[in-house]
């Protein structure tokens, strides 16, 4: 047993013994749709399968005993919106999303949208494939959970609203134009829950009662712009003698931005507004420090030896972590970038930049800055074009969900963290801001990494300590119940 | 008529009257075989086609009359070498590449390989693919004047040993080994030339007696290698606060090597062995001053509005054009290069930088150099890695083959520059240095650009007063008659 597994201290039986046993029976079933769902391609980026993604997540909303299911139409990838309603006093709002990261450039060792069950060492049968932690997986374990529970009891003892997106790898730039014309509905929810386990393979898991901002942008310096330089198209380098390169000028602007080191940031204003933890998160920092195992970290990211600044002081490194803003170069490209040699002077270079916004942060702002520093050092030539910006959100975690939910975790005998925010970003401002205002949290059981990168997976059938997809759908089940435990069944 | 179109000043009548004639008769079967050998792909950076061009080649030599002809392998694409043994006094070695640069990435309005004839304006009809002018045309045009005269008279008047290598466009990595195998046959030649027109449309064309050097070199920066950042793959760009980005690391290091405009090297001892022009060369270049019109130049480079120093001072231009060194980024890229947002922390980043050597430079120095740079800032590991160089080459501009070509040239009214070496390159050293030490010229009549860029294209049927495709193989044939009036025709 993991070191972080700790002897459940709640209620060992309640109503949702059965469902449990529904979900053991009901196995094979869940992974098969679990399967389906991953080999239905959803790159939102590239406009891959994305209709055909939506016509399967109404299906499944269908199929869960939802008596509304709406495909509506956005001006990029349609929102499936799904009603269930028990009845109940208590209604929460499920977001979702059905979209998944671009595998273009990377290499797997199992194909990404083949979903195939394969042994991980260390950790059991996992599924690989694009969009099984983030956020296949999850999603399609928290329907099947509800499902069971309807199966099994005859009714979901809590209302739902369920929002499934197609936009969240490209800042679910449709959502807020949804939320708006459904407002009327959303309006009856008490909460916001979202499906996301963040689990190692010692049984610790993290929860998250928010989530950081966003701010993605490309610049671009081109002969075309500046005005100097080849303008059409790459050259014969031949000419470079006689001719200004764009590469390098992008090279010079770029440098200006950073430190030697690349990590500190030299825009003017850019950490202006970056407050440093106060209120709860101080309570939840401190906890942090004492179960963060930056180790463990390691192999969730993925193949990293080092930290900035070292491990010596976890807390801060918890706090840079938390509560510092980045200027990250996601890609960069421009000329002969094929294998071999050409001999060219390219005309165009273009970088990919993406700011992780954190409180009191503005997106909006970090751009502007982003321009002003490029026009300050002569470089007001190269072009900055947002692709999207997400606000930060939090929320309370003391809020009768986020109690809630870790009740149900830690009732696997699992050991919980309780994050002030995640160091990622979804949407979350849209149900935390006014005027929904609902305490929310993130999270559930299960172990499931690299999100955004290659062999992403999530654990099917773990080894002894390592929670799997039928105890994934278990802990969403219990959180249901923990919920209306403490919230009672009433209004 | 072109303002360069001059008065013929020579004999306009001789042995090559019935040649052209024969030429103008079979124009529809030799631009079919231009189509054909385009047609035919040779990418030799991606491995395209090389075999089956190399046996292509190999026909054409044995259609031309050679008497022997060899597909000689190497350890990369064959070289094909024929011997057209006509028992005269005089030989040449000419020197053919038949591979070309890829296309990817490149945007054509007619497709690369389909060698399309269209109507281009202020030129004629022009035959648009891939190695049109660089140097399948040129190729082409050389073959078709040797057989005609062959066709004709009976024989070719100078014995030829044909050279086509198929890895000129990765840096003619074999010849040297081919050069060396076949020593004791290619002894036996006078003079060197290689077909390959640079003229304008106004009629003024450029014949050169040497060429330029070149060291081609990879740069890596990777987490694998510095031992910081994501070591293995791109990483959840949320890490960035905590984990060190390898781009970053590129961009201040590569941002060390030039001045703010990225046109002055700062690498120590870059310049070192740059010579000035001196000798010959200071002739050519004030001759040069004369007739060099850089709108001509950006129209053949192809959109380039400006120059580095401005036109105001021609011969300067002319001097940096000829006599700098470079330190060009022909390509970059790390990370995500799609559309749309992801957002990843990238593992590694790379760049082909292209170093332009001038007399008195060495590419395995200057290399060097830019190791020691890395070294000498902290950056030791991002590697380095040679793809290939080579040396520049120089011949004497009063050669009789260098007069014999210009004269040709003249005969048909053109006015003609002799460039004391190409900014571009070539293997020539081989053959202009020891052993061989050959005389050598490079030149043709025929209009022809866009090298290594898309839309690359070659005059067919010019419009009046520019060459076309006939007349390309004319001045050809021509040129043999004005060498041998030159050296007469014993040995």
């Amino acid at each position: 047993m993991s070191p972080a597994k700790m002897a459940a201290t709640r209620e060992v039986t309640g109503p949702w013994d059965k469902v449990y046993e529904h979900i053991d029976r009901s196995f094979p079933a869940h992974v098969a749709r679990f399967q389906e769902f991953v080999r239905q391609k959803s790159v939102s980026p590239l406009n891959v399968g994305m209709d055909d993604c939506a016509r399967l997540v109404s299906g499944y909303f269908k199929d869960l005993g939802c008596q509304r299911v709406d495909i509506v139409d956005t001006p990029l990838y349609p929102v499936v919106y799904g009603e269930y309603d028990g009845g109940n006093p208590h209604t929460w709002l499920v977001y979702l999303m059905y979209d998944t990261q671009p595998v273009e450039g990377e290499k797997w060792t199992s194909p990404p949208f083949d979903a195939k069950i394969v042994e991980k060492k260390g950790l059991g049968k996992v599924l690989i494939g694009r969009g099984a932690i983030n956020s296949k997986g999850p999603m399609t374990a928290f329907l099947n959970a509800m499902k069971s529970i309807r199966e099994v009891t005859g009714k979901i003892p809590v209302n739902l609203l369920l929002i499934a997106e197609g936009e969240e790898e490209m800042g679910s730039r449709s959502l807020p134009g949804f939320v708006e014309k459904y407002m009327p509905r959303l309006k009856k929810a008490d909460t916001v829950f979202m499906p996301l386990p963040a689990m190692d393979e010692r049984g610790l898991t993290k929860v998250f009662v928010g989530v950081k901002g966003l701010a993605y942008l490309e610049l671009e310096c081109s002969g075309a712009l500046w005005g100097r330089g080849p303008t059409d198209h790459d050259i014969h380098s031949s000419s470079k003698t006689i001719v200004d390169s764009p590469v390098w000028r992008m090279i010079k602007a770029l440098s200006t931005m950073v430190s030697e080191d690349g990590n500190r940031i030299l825009i003017d204003g850019f950490y202006d507004e970056v407050l440093p933890p106060g209120g709860k998160d101080l309570r939840l920092l401190d906890a942090l420090a004492k179960t963060f195992h930056p180790d463990q970290m390691k192999i969730e990211i993925g193949d990293v030896d080092q930290f900035i600044g070292g491990t010596g002081d976890m807390r801060a490194l918890l706090e840079r972590y938390l509560y510092q803003t980045t200027l990250n170069i996601d890609g960069i490209w421009g000329g002969y970038i094929y294998p071999g040699s050409k001999t060219v002077l390219p005309h165009k270079v273009e970088c990919k930049i993406d700011i992780r916004l954190v409180p009191n942060q503005s997106g909006e702002k970090q751009i502007e800055r982003v321009r002003q520093h490029l026009a300050k050092h002569g470089y007001s030539d190269i072009a900055v074009k947002k692709l999207h910006t997400y606000p930060w959100a939090k929320a309370d975690p003391d809020s009768p969900i986020a109690q809630a939910h870790v009740a149900a975790l830690e009732s696997f005998g699992y050991q919980t963290e309780v994050w002030p925010h995640a160091p990622g970003t979804g949407p979350w401002y849209l149900f935390t801001d006014p005027p929904l205002s609902l305490p929310c949290v993130i999270g559930g059981l299960g172990v499931g990494a690299r999100a955004h990168a290659p062999d992403e997976y999530f654990v099917i059938e773990g080894e002894p300590g390592v929670s799997g997809f039928a105890e994934c759908e278990k802990a969403f089940v219990r959180t249901v119940y923990e919920y209306l435990r403490l919230v009672g069944n009433q209004k």
